[in-house]
């Protein structure tokens, strides 16, 4: 059903195979999360090289910021092609600014697989480093919803997934049942497939019927 | 005079004794910093899920910049007891809303005993891996003040330990007495002992004096 | 034609052969940056001890950046010197705040040879683990360039390398011309001058004649 990949991760001292369907998902959203932050940057009229940064930081700060917790080196530093997929978010954007409005579903479809998919990447990588399930969990939240906080960090805004809609929670939901997946024992690809269903399913649920969390309430 | 835990440090390789004591003090502290930041997340009105990662990031993101700096694997990641302290923290602020202003002597006083706790930790920690005492004591103030800072970059605010009474300068006082007592060849207990006493003090005596560092002159 | 300082880089386990005028200008950079984000906490009015975690951001950040990413002990915890650097800088601040405009001139002229020279060092320093090119050329750009964003995020204001001038793309030029006389089987000496003199000349030229990147649209 799958062609493999493989790949080498310097400190696990093995090739892992990833099935190509999953790489090619994996630029898909890495482009979407580039243009996300590109946007919002062309918004506040930043310069080309601040918005490329902006959607850099939007693309792979998540996935950054879980490899340096974990100690390894950054997923983005042994292949080029993560680079190049942001570099293609930002010519994109400048390319097409006038049809980007006409795009959003599209862009909004890809944003939600790079959730599911990141977040899958994060547990599954967590875990082949044999840490506990929870925090493989957290460390797959981190890396579908930390892109967004390190643009909005370097944007100088309060953190949307902070405010808005469901977002993390629905990585958190994801990683509950990729876990569960995995503990049944099922292979990669069945759990990274169930639980990207539930992450899409509950972010589009939530962003169609205006879901959100609770807000906490002011003492006074 | 102490109960022992045993608690197992991945990268040292070896199980460090920590006196039972400590661990709940710990414990105590960082459930005080999660109340901190899940209080102002209410006060701007995050949604609850934004309010945890805020009150997470003030009571254990000192720690975790620790950790990456000195290339640990962060401390919460091998022990769930402090994502649960901080769950604990989120739900107190949730149910016991109307009663917190009258509880802040409380947590003015457990947020203190953070403060010193977390520099010793920071400290004993990063002198373990047989780094200088200049560098430790950089840790423990990292350690103790680092929570803050993150919680008010979260928040997009500038962070108030850079203008509002002494704080990181208590850490700093308290970690070069550390270091004299250990130096001095004392047990990590006593140097623990000593140096919170002398951070508690200063924190304390701050507040209640408004001490505060004098402020940098603009040049116009 | 250099004196040698022998430098030991716990990972790599073996001592690096430093040029003493390097060190020499390192200190000057480095304190260059302290002065700068020193320089913009006394007009936002921050203490004492904020104003120098500030200006010890803006010096250090950067490298420290690189080195938690590419999995090092930041550079500052092995050697007392940097930060040494740091309250020297913070103290010139306090002691000639009245002439500090009239060093305008000399303090640019510094920061223009910290951003070429920690854009070499950080190019090297990647070289160094046997990361590729690209790699290193973006390592170089976050260590030359990183320190600002950090001060500026610190201060809770929208980073000025994505608004302002040419900054990180002199860096990224000169980063390119190093890996290209690497490449070319140059010794370290000859690189460093050469990509140092490109960053120091576009970086100089474009703050005389204003050239800046050219401004994103915004989508309306």
């Amino acid at each position: 059903m799958f062609d493999y990949i493989y790949s080498f991760c310097l400190e696990l001292g093995e090739a892992i195979r990833i099935p190509a369907f999953f790489v090619f998902l994996e630029c898909i959203a890495t482009i979407a999360g580039a243009v996300s932050g590109v946007r919002l940057s062309a918004a506040k009229q930043f310069d080309v090289f601040g918005a490329f940064i902006v959607g850099t930081g939007t693309a792979m700060g998540g996935g950054t910021m879980r490899d340096i917790i974990l100690g390894l080196t950054p997923f983005w530093m042994t292949n080029p092609i993560y680079l190049g997929c942001c570099i293609f978010g930002l010519v994109w954007v400048i390319l097409f600014r006038k049809w980007l409005v006409k795009q959003n579903n599209t862009w909004f479809l890809f944003d939600c697989i790079g959730l599911s998919l990141f977040n899958a990447i994060g547990i599954e990588k967590t875990l082949a480093l044999g840490l506990p399930y929870w925090a493989a969990i957290c460390m797959g939240c981190v890396t579908g919803a930390g892109g967004g906080v390190v643009r909005d960090v370097l944007m100088n805004e309060v953190p949307l997934i902070f405010r808005k809609e469901i977002y993390a929670l629905a990585a958190l939901a994801g990683g509950v049942v990729y876990v569960a997946c995995h503990s049944a024992g099922w292979k990669v690809e069945a759990c990274a497939i169930i639980s990207s269903f539930v992450v899409i399913a509950i972010r589009m649920l939530s962003v169609h019927y205006h879901w959100s969390m609770p807000k906490m309430r002011a003492e006074d």
